[in-house]
C-alpha cells in the first residue's frame, strides 16, 4: 500500500463539470483515470473501465475522474477535439486537461505524479493519499477489490472528550 | 487521521529487548508511548494504560513501545535507575532510551515528533504512518477505537495477476 | 464474533424517546445497555460507561440505548421511579422500560436475549446483527475496540449493474 | 449484506482435495462456485472468474471451491466425465460433487441453499455467514469489491482481560 499525498492538480479546462481541485473531493476515494483520446488501450480498455467503476460504487463515496495527458500528437489531440470525443464515447465523469509549460512535452500533472504513460490510474484516499497507481490495464478484479479497501477505510469518528492534560509534564513548565 | 511518516528512533539503550526500529516492527500496529519515570501522569495514567493495551489486543496486531523522553531532572532518570523502575512495576514491553544530543535540552526523538511533554502516546500504522498523536491522558474508551480502527486496516492483498501494459502508449516509444 | 439476529425489544414505556424498534436504527451500531436503577454496578460502571461511549462516538454511527430490565425489587423500580433516577443522573440517551409476562420474574426482553443480570451490554450490528454480549463490567479500552471494528463494518455499497443471467442453466428450463 | 449461516455441504466425492467441510475452512472467506460442466455460462464465465479470483487474492485469506451440482442430464456428467473436465481445463482448486437424494432431481447442497441453476457462486465469510449469493455472471468489479469487503472484515481481536462481573445483579442471586 502506497500512502504518499496526491499532489495538486495543474489543469487548463474542465469538461461535464466546474473545475475540481482534491479539496474539492476530500472525504471521498477519488479513481483519477489518465488518458489520451487517441490511445488505443485507453479507448479499448481504460475509459470503458471508468465507467463501470462509476456504475458500480456510490457516487457518495467513489469520485471517477478523468484527465487528459497529452504528451504525443498534440494537434491531434486539442481540447476542442476532446470535448467531441467525450460528447461520442458518452463519457459523463468530470475531464480536465492537464497543463504544459512545455508544449511539445509531457504535461504536468503526468509528470508530477510520475505517470510513465497512458492509460494510467490513480486510486486516492479520503484524506488524499495515494495508495494505488497503476499503468496499462488492471483486471476489474483486483481493482475492484483495490477501490473496496479504500472505501472501507473509513474514519471511525472518534470524539476524545475527556481528554486531559492534568498530569502531564512539559519541558520548562514543569508538572501540573 | 494522520498520515505522516513516523521518523525514525534515536536511542542510546532499550529494555525487555533488543534494539528495535520501526522497520522491524512493520506490519503490526506500534502504539509507542513516552514518559519519563518521575512524571506522576505517567506512572497514574500512561504506563498502566499501556499495559492494558498490551493485554486486551494480540501481540502479533499490536505492539507496545515504551520510549523514556528525559526533558528533565536528567541526574535522576538514568538508565540505571529506569532499570529499577521498570522492574519494580513490573513494565515488560520493550523500552527504549531516546537519546540526547544536548544533555540538558530535550531529547532527539520526541522533538523529531514534535511532542510537548509526557505522557505522550503515538500510534502508527502497519505500514509506518502516523495515525494518532496524543498528550496526556486519552480515555481508553476513544483510545480503545482508535486502535482497533488500525489494525482492522489491513492490507486485503491483491494480485493483480493480468496486469498488462499491451495496449499502452508510452512517451518517446509510441502505442503497443 | 457472534453473527445472531437481535431479537425484538418489547417494552412498555421509553423515557427520552418516543418508543423505538431495532428497525428505526438499521444502519446504526446499537450499544444496548441493560440496567436496574438500584443495581450498584449499573450506577457506578454500566450507566456511566454509556454515557461515555455516547459522547465518543458520532451519534450518525452509534446508538446508545437503555434497557431497565427489573427482575427483584419490582415495587422499588417502577417507571415513576426510573423517571426520577434519569432526571438526577441526568441521563439523555433513550431507555426503554422492559415488559414482563410474569410480574414478579424476569422481563421478556431480557429473558430473549438470555441476559445473565445488570449490568450488561449487547452490540448490535448496522444489519441487526448481534456482535457482541457483555456481563458486569467490560473495560473501556476492550469496548471502545469492539465498538470501532462494528463501526468500521460498513457496507461498502456494490452495485451489480451488468449482472446477467443471459448464459446460465435453470432446472426444467435449459440453458440460455 | 446477507448474514445467514451457511448450510453444510453434502457430497460424495471430492477432487483436488480431501473431503472439505465448513469448519475446515473457518477462518477464511469461502467463494463457493456452482457448476455443471456442461453449462454454457459456467465454462465460459464462471469458472474462469473462480480461477481468477485465486489468482488475485492470497489463498490464507480465501478458498475458492467449486460444486458439481449437475440437475440435469446426469448421464452426461458423472463424476468420471467431471474428472476429465476438470483436468482438459486446468481446474485446480477444490471441486466437490453435489449430493442427491432423488438422483433425477436437484442436489442436496444447490436445493439448501436455494441457488436458482448454474453458474452461481456464494459468498461466505470467516464465521461461516453468507454474504453474497449470485446467479449468472456477477462483474468481476463488482464481485472482486464484495470479496475484498469480507475479507477487510477481519475479527480485531479483543481480549476482555479485566472483565468483571463483581458489581454485577443476577435473578435469584442478588448484587455482588
Amino acid at each position: 500500500m502506497n500512502a504518499e499525498p496526491a499532489q495538486p492538480w495543474a489543469t487548463t479546462r474542465w469538461f461535464n463539470s466546474e473545475p475540481l481541485t482534491l479539496e474539492d473531493l476530500r472525504g471521498r476515494v477519488i479513481v483519477l483515470g489518465t488518458f489520451q483520446m487517441l490511445c488505443p488501450g485507453c479507448v479499448a480498455n481504460g475509459l470503458p473501465q471508468l465507467q463501470r467503476i462509476e456504475q458500480t460504487f456510490n457516487r457518495s463515496d467513489v469520485a471517477v475522474i478523468g484527465l487528459h495527458t497529452v504528451f504525443e500528437h498534440h494537434a491531434a489531440m486539442t481540447p476542442t477535439s476532446l470535448e467531441a470525443f467525450l460528447l461520442e464515447y458518452r463519457i459523463g465523469f468530470p475531464v480536465g486537461v492537464d497543463a504544459h509549460d512545455d508544449p511539445a512535452g509531457a504535461p504536468l500533472t503526468m509528470t508530477r505524479y510520475e505517470l510513465r504513460g497512458t492509460p494510467s490510474l490513480v486510486l486516492i484516499d479520503r484524506v488524499g493519499l495515494i495508495r494505488f497507481r497503476g499503468f496499462g490495464h488492471e483486471p476489474d478484479l483486483a481493482l475492484g477489490a483495490r477501490i473496496a479497501q479504500v472505501i472501507a477505510q473509513h474514519d471511525v469518528g472518534v470524539t476524545s472528550a475527556e481528554n486531559s492534560v492534568k498530569a502531564a509534564c512539559v519541558p520548562g513548565e514543569g508538572c501540573q
